[in-house]
């Protein structure tokens, strides 16, 4: 039997893009075949480091990456005429720019949530809506943000129903690293009002009634989301732990084992050993969920550089038709990754 | 005719004692006449240059201020007998131990909302329930936030109809001047759900039905709220706007004035050349604010240290009679601290 | 007899330029004519509540401001017809831009600390080297770390003698009023070595020998310098303490008064009830300041806001002759701005 | 051949200890007995998880460990007789107090840095004393600091000649894994001056004259140095860069790479793909290095969890003189932590 191995380009080799690469490389089904990089920097010599043959954006940047002594492998379109999809990892809203190229190019793309939902047609969580990806050419895997809200409501409107969610995010100022973006001593709100992270649901879970609110705060480790939940009946703070214990991909932490904050998170993160110390489950204090009536309270925190990671891998499947079954892929790929 | 000019004292000469302090200098029909310290650190020393008689709380430490050279004028118990009042400023939850020592001394006494409402049995804000405080002896300032959401919530309950509010604290770390507490780099969530804000607010506002979750984040400088109101009947964006503008101590800032943040609210706060840098009102982002229906979205930001030396003053009225509307009271406070 | 006031007009209403309007306001030599900004923002309607004409750079954005309901005098064209000297505080290496339309338009300027000496080819200290400004037309104000330097360094060098220093910058990472630079969480090294503090200081006291190194840390209040000096000859702890005791604008605070850190010198700031909580003086910690044999070893934190800004008045006062000696300068100034 | 294999017991499994139980474990000359902990944290849990025996400090703990379903094997005097070596892992200046109980039970034990020399009698560093410590029973391997100026001090003591060194320390205020401790904006100095450092070097490199000033500031990932050396001759930056170029436990990182703070390099940890995204190594800033006449400047980075856990490993092979080259017994741990 000759097994379909998808070759897989990676179009912006940074903090999406490196932790795509490596999970790729960990699958059977995939192969990486290369990596873009704009600038000679550190990261580029990293990727060379770690094997992957290296590309880039703008021909005329070569004999940069040549006087640091980092080899290039050929342009972003050299490396799209050899695979078979591209994941493109290109900062915020830029992503949209190469739908064109790649296009062109016949390959297939997955986009970054920083794009717009409008612009690629269809968006992507691999536990609500995998099926309706099936085959599909473009597809945008939703954020962070909005991935770690679809892992935990979405088991919400299947099982008990939900009425309306109210939603707080508190967003990690900027990544690990990042060193010259701020706030160093300030919470900023998005006066945007409701933020997008409630429509943004809306496009991996059709008809959710969600309103958000967003600030970001001086921490570079994870967002923490405050989410209050109407429910459609009466539940208990037991039946809703049940359900997400059974939910791929959520996390219990506990305050009363000394994880009182994100950092602590992060360290069970480090201990775990895990690649880069990431975690890529969404992490619920089960201290802090707490039902009454049918009220819902809940925290989360979302570790923003590496919980899309899995979704990214179990989008190419889907768009390859690779598996069907999204719970069959969930439990593929989160055995390569380590995921419990 | 003798005006009655009520004796003052401030056990506690810290963040909240030393505001309430000023201000009570700066109004005619109360004064100050002495503060207390525990240890000669600079903030007593300062207190002396300003003028005010210091006491000590133990007896025993008299000789350590001696020795740094900054003159006592005897104990706390020293100082009870020569006043009407004194509004206590002790850590939270420190304050009730002192409640038998001020019945004793049979003076009225303040205490702030870091003690329970129960054990005090009133508590106050200045807008919602001050007539209920006219004559009583013991009384309780609600907390910082809890103050806040008063300024706010108490207009929309009296003028609209609130049927329920779901709000998010995001709680500044430490206050600026302390050094040794964190978080550095984390978000911590207030696991004890729903936070104790939103029963707090019913002390002051009867019937309110209310939710909060909390978290704290490493800036010094104000706590920020988002707040989500589902009020009694639709209602619009104007509506509103209009309602907080005849609203004492509320006050309006624009993001699209560059005011992106609580860095910049903070700024104007010096700008304005207020004392200490204060501002006692609640400050409302006036482009953060949005009516969908019945539905009402929007972030205000906290002064942690001074919002509510303006209560203490008026609560200080209140309890001695010296005028019995509440409007009247806050007008006057608010001309002699140069709140607009 | 006529008294002389110079006309002063203030380029750039920002963090030096409106602490700048305010200082001369306070003066009886000198007055402000106008004030500039480039955008509507919160500070320019600021600037008008406060009783400054307002000016702009650019004629296009006059709508702007006019939208926004903040009144222009006119353009910096204009303002210029009518002052004797401008006060450029245009960010860092822009000021030099505009020598050429200060010269124009026949007015002297003074630059500050971020344009480079040789392009204005006088610094300026007050009390270093005063006297060698009286008369000039150009001049730079050192920054405020170079500034900090030479009020702790020079009286050693007039006094005990200086071999050799060696200090490192902790630089703020950013100014409270900024939310959008960084660092987060990070400590950022000035790689180009020795960092440019260094020379610097040599702009305002001939050749002292200076080595400096510089960082930035996530914090907005204040600089930390270290400084370990080799003297030309032993010394003691006393005779240093007592150098410094009869400097202007230094003073000490102790960490057994519980200033342990910047946050509760600028604590210290807000409690004198300075205009913006401003602490014009360097900081030196008494109880940090060691000297064994011919090294001294000390600490100091610079405001970095402020403490420039009576140097700039100083500077007029030199630049128009209006007081030959620095020290009566220096004490005018300290006088009207209430600095001890 | 009977291969010896030293029996290690871990005191304080936390911050160092689980790093150098870990670290043990990869080696073949040395397994882990058992480790302890105080409380059942998340930490006690993941021990176990990795196959650890988790023993107690106070019997009657035991059953708060019970009861959170984490198992017990014992107290630490239990685990004492078990093996041949303990390490302490205490928090500082807590780990002298077991001296005496580890002496009772007549096994030999490292201390951390945080304990004082004097009490222990032998100080550790792998590059500069190795030899010292052959055979010894209490040895004291130094501080994070101490251990990182001892990296790339001692080959310019050893070829070069260092006549005096001045040095500050920028510390970060906490441990990333601590969310209690500050400062949150705010710059700490230490006011002890010299501070402890310097001192401290002489305990691993003899007669060495160095001057150290330290600071605490709000960020939690490195330790950043800023050196400047006095030779006893002239050299020139490549002399030096060589010379570290050839130094185990040293590694170069450029700012002209993108690495321009400690965020990036921990972030190139991180890429490495190493145990909890540690850096053992000293990161020296290549473009930082600069050699003028004899004066040395450079900037070094420290990663406080991680840099004293080889020296752990070679500490326990120079106790028991399992090897008696220093290089020999680096080489072999680096190679199985996989140090380059």
């Amino acid at each position: 039997m000759v097994e379909t191995v998808v070759k897989v380009a990676i179009n912006g080799y940074g903090t999406i893009g490196k932790r795509v690469a490596d999970a790729v490389s960990l699958q059977d089904d995939m192969e990486i075949v290369g990596v873009t990089k704009t600038r000679p920097t550190f990261e580029a010599r990293m990727a060379i480091d770690k094997g992957y043959d290296l590309y880039v954006i703008y021909e005329e940047k070569i004999p940069d990456f040549e006087k640091a002594g980092i080899k290039v492998s050929g342009t972003l379109k050299d490396l799209l005429k050899k695979v078979d999809i591209v994941v493109d990892c290109a900062p915020g809203k830029k992503g949209i720019e190469n739908l064109e190229t790649y296009r062109e190019a016949g390959v297939k793309a997955i986009f970054q949530g920083g794009e717009k939902h409008d612009r690629i047609g269809h968006s992507f969580n691999s536990l609500s809506n995998y099926s309706e990806n099936l085959g599909s050419d473009y597809v945008r895997v939703v954020s962070c943000n909005t991935t770690g809200l679809a892992r935990t409501i979405f088991p919400l409107v299947r099982d008990i129903g939900v009425e309306r969610i109210y939603a707080t995010m508190i967003r990690r100022g900027v990544d690990p690293n990042d060193s010259k973006k701020g706030p160093v001593n300030a919470i900023t709100p998005v006066l945007k009002v409701p933020s997008h992270h409630g429509p943004d649901l809306k496009t991996v879970i059709e008809g959710v009634n969600i309103d958000t609110l967003a600030v970001a705060v001086p921490t570079t480790l994870m967002h923490v989301h405050t989410i209050i939940v109407k429910l459609k009946r009466d539940s208990t703070t037991e039946e809703v732990l049940e359900l997400w214990r059974n939910t791929p991909r959520v996390n219990f932490v506990k305050g009363s084992e000394g994880i009182i904050s994100s950092a602590q998170i992060m360290e069970m993160g480090r201990d775990l050993i895990r690649p880069r110390s990431d975690l890529n489950e969404i992490q619920v204090w089960e201290d802090g969920v707490h039902v009454v009536g049918d009220h819902l309270y809940y925290y989360q925190a979302i570790h923003q550089e590496s919980d899309v990671v899995p979704e990214n891998i179990d989008c190419i499947r889907a768009m390859f038709e690779l598996i069907d079954d999204n719970m069959e892929s969930i439990e593929k790929t989160n055995r390569a990754l380590g995921i419990n």
